[in-house]
This record gives structure tokens, sequence and C-alpha cells, in this order.
């Protein structure tokens, strides 16, 4: 493809302003992206991909700070359910975030200093929003699909409520239409632990790069824990001691339940902007796509004509079975075409991150019918 | 009551060697402890009531920092469940807290400076003996009763298992006989913020004055979710907004729940110390009453003749029903009298700090049933 919009490792400064649920606008906005596979002539094979909180553009292709695989391989490229022989894939990396979209680390055009918290607060509908202006640079007025898990679904829900005419179907998976009390209680808790490590430095952190990577290990610490199932974390560690094969009776990692959480602590700061985090997570806080369209969620999905598909995962606390139910009864009252269907997995809400054949059927099924 | 034993903010320096699961001693070891009720002349009255986590000795007196009633003020009194008119109560700080018990805070003798991170790792069976030495003080021989909730409800599994001839009933309300992984993995991120706070300076900051209030605070809070039941967050404070009525697209707390967890959070480190809450986690994660008896739960009761009584709420999903559920069969494979019931609460884990009826019928009428 000769087009230089499309590929991997692509960025494009969105021309024009940004307006934001907050008030405010942004200008200058950087988009950080990924395609795979051949756009149509008549574009209607666009399928774009919604990624998680602390996901990236990189849905299909390796890392560059990682190393590691696309976070969802098993389900993106040639052959695979979401099928790049015959769609072209869209991945962006959300506004807010850190992997190349403009964020509290960018640098404020206004001042050439990095933005910190003079960013503002974004909502999952400002990300979505940007999304759709990708999309107009990239020539593509309807989306075959948009697809996302966690808060990747959050962005699928807003898609068909905010730009009705655009999106054709829906995935959402292990996802919600809200935040709830205990949700918003767990990220407050990790922006706690962020702003309370003295390195945050009330989020002016970058010019002496030392981020305060203490406080946001403990916050991914706490989400982690939310991730996984009780059962999922018993079948892995139980009461598995370290190597040592006895308890230390000190504060080392004794269970390897310990090491591990440690280590995705530790890991995680290497890869991520605490400043993001902070923002990431308020947007998934305020997000309520209910109370965006007069405190009726069937009043989100009445303007558009696209097919649904929700996928929950019985072992996820973190969204679990009865959000998508909720969603389901929304769409039901708006007169959408919608399917469920609740999967067994014994890794909690990480489960939609996993090869899961069952979820990769469904995913491959559902696209496969709205051709 | 002349005996200067008995009575309210007593304390006692225990004679001798207390001896430590993790194969050291500690000498002088003090006590900090109030009764309520006389004892009969034959000691036949006597119920020790055994604390939580971040509870104390003060189960029926007002909390010396915090003006508060007692923590069980509504479970122990004249006339009350465990009624101090016919009964000795006895509730003693444990060791490894901060109430006046010997712990990480007090001066080690041998070097005149506080312990902090040199006190010895301590378990649930330490603190058991320690109870027992303190009983040989106050002369009582056997117990007409244990009675504990959560981190109490270990103990209180603990007396059978360690002095079989001294205890002739168990009440275990909302709690486990062993520390699952989900368990150790929350009580792992809160150390972790504790040791995180620059302030903690390896446990060395009873000296500056100035402790690790930021880090136990964001433990605190995480612990405190555990505490409460999803469905008891969403009854009272759903996705509220604070008194200003509108998002306010910043990081100052937009949400009940918010403002909630932050004040729970500040409040904990006015009462607490911050190496107490390592120590004492560490106890509970250590504990596996299975693991201290050959691996078979059963085991731990064979040599006792006392009844148990067990409960547990449904919306406890820190020490879920099946926890209680585990211990009745052990009980019955050993032969023993157990009585469960779970009872039905929307306040999670909690409950049992709470005046809640049919607890307070459940364990008067355990408690009469053994007269």
């Amino acid at each position: 493809m000769d087009d230089q919009r499309f590929g991997l490792a692509r960025k494009v400064t969105l021309p024009g302003l940004l307006r934001l649920d907050g008030g405010g606008t942004l200008s200058g906005v950087e988009i950080a992206y990924e395609t795979h596979g051949q756009l149509a002539p008549d574009g209607g094979n666009a399928i774009l991909i919604c990624h998680a909180l602390t996901m990236d553009q990189h849905v299909g292709s390796v890392h560059p700070r990682t190393g590691k695989p696309g976070w969802w391989a098993a389900m993106v490229g040639p052959g695979k359910p979401i099928d790049t022989d015959t769609h072209c894939v869209i991945c962006s990396n959300v506004i807010g975030s850190c992997m190349g979209s403009t964020g509290p680390g960018s640098i404020d055009p206004s001042t050439g200093q990095p933005y910190a918290m003079t960013f503002p607060v974004i909502t999952i509908r400002d990300m979505v929003r940007a999304q759709a202006m990708l999309l107009d640079h990239l020539g593509i007025a309807t989306l075959k699909a948009v697809v996302g898990g966690s808060m990747g679904g959050m962005q699928a829900l807003s898609w068909p409520a905010t730009f009705p005419e655009r999106v054709r179907s829906v995935v959402v998976i292990a996802s919600t239409a809200r935040h709830t009390a205990q949700n918003i209680a767990f990220h407050e808790v990790g922006r706690q632990a962020v702003m309370a490590d003295p390195k945050w430095r009330g989020g002016d952190y970058y010019r002496h790069d030392d981020p305060p990577a203490a406080g946001l290990a403990v916050a991914r610490m706490a989400a982690h824990i939310t991730y996984l199932s009780e059962a999922g974390l018993t079948e892995k560690f139980g009461r598995k001691l370290q190597a040592r094969q006895a308890k230390g009776f000190g504060f080392d990692a004794d269970f390897q339940v310990e090491s591990y959480l440690r280590h995705q602590g530790l890991s995680f700061v290497d890869r991520f902007d605490a400043n993001s985090y902070l923002y990431i997570t308020r947007a998934m806080d305020y997000f309520d796509l209910a109370e965006e369209h007069g405190g009726l969620l069937a009043n989100a999905f009445r303007q558009s004509a696209a097919r649904f598909c929700l996928v929950s995962f019985d072992t996820d606390w973190l969204y679990p079975t009865i959000e998508s139910r909720h969603i389901v009864h929304a769409l039901n009252a708006a007169g959408r075409a919608a399917s469920f269907v609740e999967l067994s997995s014994p890794y909690g809400h990480d489960a939609f991150l996993l090869d899961a054949p069952e979820m990769n059927r469904v995913v491959e099924g559902f696209l496969r019918g709205g051709a």
C-alpha cells in the first residue's frame, strides 16, 4: 500500500480543535496508531479496535518498550478471528495515554512544557471523538465494526451513541456501561498511591527523570488483583511459597503471589506514565453512558442501527456479567439487535486478553454475520 | 472488685519468655487488656474476646484516641448478648499491635530503642500463647468461651488447637482457617504502600515524629474496600457526587465514595502504627491452621472437646461463607459439635462489627446452650 496513512507506527496531528466534555478544547492533538490489512475501495471493511486502560495501539505489532507481541495478537491478524486478510484494522492510542498520542506527558504548545496536571480531564467520549477525527484523516466514513474489551468496550459502547451513523456493528467484551462505586474506589486507591509518592511532585516530575515509580507500582498491584479471579489466583498460586520452601519470618516475598504482584508493579512502571494513569482512570470513573443520555441507557442506542455483540466472563468480578446484562436489556428496550454470551473462564477480567477459543469463535461468527 | 488485675485499662508484664513460632523468644512482654464483669469463684464464667486486625482491647470501653465507644459495645455489656452481668469478659491487645501490648513500636529492652523492624515476625498462634499467659496471670485455667470475628476468629480457632484443655466453647465469626492467595495479595499491596513511603525509613521512623502516614492511608483504603460489599457500596454511595452536584473535571474527590475512602485512610493513621500494620497483616497471611497440623484441618480439633459456633455473612467476599464451611467440615470430621449459620447482610465483612440482631441472637443462644 502506497498510502502513507496506513501501516504500523503511524502518527497524525489532528487538524482543528478537539472539543472536550469538560468544556475545553485541545489543539494540535497527535494520535499514534497502527493499521493492519488493506482498506477496501468502498471503505466497507474497516474495524476499529479500542484498547484498555494500560494497553496501546500495538494490538497486532510488537510493543517497542517491552518487546512483547501485540496485546491481542491471538485475535487480530491474517486468518485470525479479526482477519486482516479481509479487513482493515485500525487501533489508536487513546488521548491521555503515553504511547504517542497526546496526553499529560506531551508538550503543551502554548508553554513548551509538558502539560502534566494542566492537561484537561478527559472522558471516554472525548477519546471516541479523537478516534472519529482519525477516521476522517484515513478517509473512513463508516466502520464495519468497533471492537473493545474493558475500557475498550466502554469506547465501543460510546461509538454508536456518539456517532450513530458511523458504525454498523459493535463488540463489547468484559465491560460495563458505567463504573460502580467499587470500581471507582479501587481506582481512587491507585490515584492516591501515585499522588502520595513524593516523586509525583504535583505531576511535575518529567524534568527530573525520576518518576513516582513506587506509587505507580502500588497502584498497579491493587488494580491487578481486580483483573484476576479469586479462583484463578488460588489455582495459580494458592499459598505456595517461593523456592526457598519455608516461611522466611520476614517481609521479603514469601508467597509466590507476593513476588508475582511485585513483578507486575515493577514492570508496569517501565512502560507507563503515572499522570496518564491518573487521567485514564478518571475518564473510566466518569463513564456512565446512561447519565449522558438523560439517565436512561436505552436512549444511548436509539439513534443507531448497529448490531451488538456482548461477551462477559463468569469469573470477572471487576465488570461482572450483570453489567453486560444491563446493557443487553437497554439494547432490547431500544429495539437493537443484540447477542450476548457469558463465557466460562478461570481467569477473571483478564480473560479477554488471553487466547480464548470460545471468545474468538463468538467474535469471528458475529463479524461474519455482518458481512 | 479489689483485685487490681481486673478492670479497664490494665497492663501486665508477662513473666518469663514468650516462645515464638518463628523460633525466637520475647521477654518482658507487656499485654494491655480490659475486663468487664466479675470472675465467678470457680472461674467458670470467663470469656475471652479476640480482636481483629486494627481493633484493640477496648471491646466495651471508650477508645482513648478516637473517643468512640468500644468496638463491640453492641455485643458486650450488661444485658448484652455477651452479658457482663453473668460473665467475666477479657479482651487484650494482641502482641505486635500498638495499643499498649508489646509490638514493633515498643522499646527493645536490650537496646533501649524501639524494636521497629527488629521485632520478630509473629503468628496468630503466638498471639494466642500470649493470651494464655495473660489468663495465667488472671488465675483463669479454663475459658467458658473464646469469641472472635475476622482475625479474632483466627485466634478463636487457634485456641482449641493450641490449648485444647483450656476452652469449652468457640465462636468464630466472619473468619477463615487460612488466608487465600487473594487475601495475601491485598495485604501485600498494603505493605508495599507503607514501605514505598519514604517516611517509613526502613521502619525507623519513631524518632522523627513523622510516620509514613500517606503510605498507611493508601494501605487502609485498599483494605477497606475488601471490608465492604459491592452491593453495600452501591447502596451507600452508588455514583453519587459530592455536594457541589457536578463533576469537577479534576482530581479532587468528586464521588462520595472517594471522599469516604480518603477519610477512612486519614483517620486510620491517627490511631494506628504503620509497622504494627506490617506485622499483623503478616501474621494473618501466615495463618493456615491445617498446615500447622499435618495439612489436615480436622487434626487441629481432635484434642479438644469444645463446642463450636460458626457465623458467616452472605456478602462477605474477604472471608466468604465457603471458608466457614471448610471449617465446619473439618469439625465434623473431627467429631466436634458445631453449629453454623450464614447470615444475610448488605454490609460485607464489616457486618460482624455492626449491631446485627441476628448475630447477637446466635451468639447469645450459643453461649446459653453451654451454660
